[in-house]
């Protein structure tokens, strides 16, 4: 139908007779003269019709925005000064011989322009208008590529792409899992899964060595934050390597990626940190080390101060206090630290306390706050050395439990960064490792799994027993610019190992034997060291496209209560089809689910 | 872990030091010296202990199958008359230094050998064990071969790979669907898709021109003949281009697929055949044309007889009578003869009419049969002529309305030809064509659509609706062999033509709004003309390993009564959950899912 795409002509088809399919992106009658902009795919090109051919010209006049033609022209240079710069064929145009109208169009509800105020809903609404914009063709493109890319990459490493089912059955990552009524086994459910983590590993223990592949994810979670009921992850499993070997090809990959996508140099190696540094210096397993902010511990200078705010959690073995040197951050209002102060509220924090420094010549006289009067003046001298103030900073305070001040100051952190603009580098990936095992749920009383319960610890079985609390895991997140966009470990390949993780879980012997009975049987035949990685694609290709969101990434988001307002989904079905499924409605709505 | 991978050793390695990890295949105590076959994913090589080297010598004593190694040693040559020609590595041994258990293995359910007789159940619940036969490994690397193949060629192409929603609303492909009840908008349920085929329509819509995706679809059929509740398609769109354009493309990535994985040259270009070409001749629209058997119409010759089995259909409009020539088919013996009429009978044929053509020459008393006697002789010799008998043959007869006997004679044929191997080349490829719009449903006394209701006809509107039943589409199959491999058409890109196709399918305004009024409102804005077509990967993975089930060429299928055997699936869920969701069981079977 077509010989050329618009977006590709140049100077090179001068002459040329061209035939074309696309939209009406704008048209124009100036001089007498229709100009049409034909929009496909590969971009925008100039077509002009003139009354010569008076039956052409009359279609061409009759055509509306985001009507389909088909034109047949040819190819020949802009007139002189009507060059334009700002299109890729720019220095050409299509002086159109034949006219053809694929197509009629309604007037769009929203323009097909890159930069558009619209709500989201509307855009989902009419995702197919929405995704016609540049903007929304380019970040589908990039996707396109970031994919292919990093299956090329693996693909070449021999890793093999295997599909595993997506009707399966729960396994505990976590969130809740979608489940699925099956009509063949009366009151059973099949559920969709969370992450393909089980079958990975039994296609280690199948020897298939090097596996991976890009599936979709199903979590039923409260979706504030960025996340989708269903996304998509590079899933990774590899046998007979260990973490470095594993670490060392991911960020080979990750690397080529970035490199050859948006031509951007990441760190070569990957900075290494224990989630105990993470913790200590930015209050967080996912820091962000373009921002130069950092905690700086000062429990030992306050055990002794007369300040039960400071010297309660510095006393408290489960307690932190930190100070946060901002520099420059004198030149805070008021106004802005009680923002600050409401921020730090969000994640707990029963206040923001802070110091400026005017002038650190002149002493404990020199620094401004209302409770310089709470400690001696050498121990403000030794924070102040200890953060390296400078006159004009501002320093800030968090004491509490370790929990809420990590959280609190952490996130302060963030936001100090990024507000302030106080970025050093733009792209900075670093691993996290020697995550704890298990974390105490004070609450239920009993410990829960960091990762996933089939991570390995760092230490022996006999270790492990004696003390779960502090045992390490053999895990490793890929954190870029504050985002974990990879997430993996070395995996229990024993079964007493597996049964002692579920013990310490609480899980018991026969609710293992029932959820994962076929594991625990697999690691009996044979079951080969491995270990693997998942990469959240959505957030990747997010961050390398510069979206605010995960659903610009997207093709057919479902908004933020897990809809479609496209399609209408979820939808009402049929009393016979519940009924096919053995299933009812607990509160019946009445004529809704008959007309349906 | 590892320098080299077992099966890729070979003479150019002599001398070198490797580390290798895999599996113990087979141990063999020979002369006082132990011989490993340690396997992984490349392969087999041989690894010798000797007693010089006790420590490993006394480990090697100890491993038993499946156990999992690490050994160190040196390559070399096999002693002079050792060599093994059935094994890549068998010109050279691995002389082992050290050796590792890197875990042990309980004896498994089954061998790990390529030919073993094990019911399927097992091999399904020890799926991990039955990959690691060789046979299965190739399977599953083929099938990766073929999905990589056709993403390279489509990539080339520009076709972009998008992602479409799983979680998403029933659509009418005529199976039932999947749900997936939503907790956050009570009583709504998601469909899983049976087919992502308005996405990718309205992926054209969105001005996307060409997409591709390999995607999981789920149909909740009753799985006898060889299916699975869910499989895995190619799915392809493009805009702006006709039948023939995109037939072109896609037997040209067929072409490529079969040379590149398997060495075979498929037809170029594909032959192509209407719908009722291969109905006439076929009795079927997925005519395997490696069987040279044909039907031959005689209701012409047969509608005078005094044989109301034959003069009956041969005067009933709805009627077909066809003969079909086996070659020496004389030689059948009345057992084999009486084993065929029972099969027909599964198709509904009432019985299976046969003349043995002993000698042309003596005209109709060279020929057998009961049948005989109802007709003139001259009638004998046109139809004898007409299938082109020769001595020695059989001739089969069907009489009855047309679907019967195209059913029961078509299934014949096949049963014919693969049986008695009478098949004219390996791999014959056929694009059908022209298929009728829709089909007439006595029972429900209206139209149902042959395709899908989104197919465009090959008519005008006014034609449309002047004839709906005879009105042909612009659908294309691809048949390979007999099984149906793809199967696309031109969709409907305007909204009165798809309103019209709704209305004949007895979808009322309400309805089609209702359900799809998010289509008929995209064909209102711009969409261009768009076709596509959809490829069952699992099924062409099978016939491309001669695989005897498409469950041979998935990772982890389900049983033929839709569960899977090894992890459990389906399985009970928590009375909480199913709360949560709104829904209750019609007849809970008790504690099961209280326990659960």
């Amino acid at each position: 139908m077509r010989s050329h795409k618009c977006g590709e002509l140049n100077t090179q088809h001068l002459g040329q007779s061209v035939a074309l399919c696309g939209w009406v992106h704008r048209r124009r009658d100036h001089g007498g003269v229709i100009f049409i902009d034909l929009r496909d795919r590969a971009g925008l090109v100039q077509v002009v019709f003139d009354p010569d051919a008076p039956e052409s010209f009359s279609i061409a006049e009759s055509v509306r925005s985001e009507y389909v033609l088909r034109i047949e022209g040819i190819v020949r240079d802009r007139p002189e000064g009507t060059h334009n710069s700002n299109m890729a064929t720019g220095e050409i145009e299509v002086l159109g011989k034949s006219i053809e109208v694929l197509n009629e169009s309604e007037t769009p509800p929203f323009p097909i322009e890159s930069e558009i105020e619209v709500n989201e809903e509307m855009r989902l609404r009419f995702r197919y208008i929405d995704l016609r914009r540049t903007e929304m063709q380019h970040k589908m493109k990039v996707r396109r590529d970031v994919t292919r890319n990093l299956r090329q990459f693996l693909d070449d490493k021999e890793f093999f792409e295997i599909e595993t089912p997506y009707l399966t059955k729960a396994t505990p990552e976590g969130a809740r899992d979608y489940i699925v009524p099956s009509r063949t086994h009366p009151n059973a459910f099949f559920a969709l899964p969370q992450s393909p983590q089980l079958y990975k590993q039994l296609l280690m223990v199948a020897g298939m060595e090097r596996y991976y592949q890009v599936v979709r994810c199903f979590r039923d979670e409260d979706l504030r934050a960025d996340r989708q009921p269903e996304f998509t992850q590079l899933d990774i499993e590899t046998s007979f390597m260990n973490e470095q070997e594993i670490m060392a090809i991911m960020e080979q990959m990750i690397r080529r990626l970035f490199k050859d996508i948006i031509d951007v140099d990441l760190a070569d190696p990957f900075p290494v940190m224990s989630y105990s540094e993470a913790m200590r210096r930015f209050g967080s397993d996912r820091p962000d080390l373009r921002i130069p902010l950092e905690l700086v511990d000062i429990a030992e200078e306050m055990r002794e101060v007369d300040f039960k705010v400071f010297s309660g959690p510095a006393n408290d073995p489960h307690g932190r206090v930190v100070a946060m040197r901002l520099p420059e951050g004198g030149e805070l209002s008021r106004k802005e630290i009680d923002d600050l102060t409401k921020f730090v509220g969000i994640y707990g924090a029963k206040g923001l306390a802070y110091i400026k420094v005017n002038d650190l010549a002149a002493g404990v006289e020199g620094l401004q706050s209302p409770i310089v009067k709470f400690a001696p003046d050498d121990v403000w001298a030794k924070v102040m050395a200890k953060v390296g103030a400078q006159n004009g900073d501002l320093i800030f305070f968090g004491a509490d439990k370790a929990g809420v001040v990590n959280e609190a100051m952490g996130a302060l952190r963030v936001k100090l960064g990024l507000d302030r603009g106080l970025l050093d580098g733009d792209w900075k990936p670093v691993w996290v490792i020697d995550f704890p095992m298990f974390a105490w749920d004070e609450k239920a009383q009993r410990y829960t799994a960091i990762h996933h319960p089939f991570t390995a610890p760092s230490c022996s079985i006999e270790e492990l027993k004696a003390d779960p609390g502090h045992a390490l895991s053999r895990a490793y997140d890929l954190v870029l610019n504050g985002t974990e966009v990879g997430g993996g470990s070395i995996r229990i390949n024993r079964t007493d190992m597996q049964q002692i993780v579920f013990a310490i879980l609480g899980i018991g012997h026969d609710e293992a034997r029932e959820k994962f009975g076929f594991l625990l049987d697999a690691l009996k035949y044979g079951a080969p060291p491995h270990g693997g990685i998942a990469f959240g694609l959505d957030r990747l290709v997010m961050l390398m496209t510069g979206a605010h969101s995960i659903r610009d990434v997207i093709a057919f988001p479902k908004t933020q209560t897990a809809a479609c307002p496209l399609f209408n989904a979820p939808a009402f079905v049929s009393e016979e089809q519940l009924k096919e499924l053995g299933i009812k409605l607990r509160k019946p709505t009445g004529k809704d689910e008959k007309q349906n």
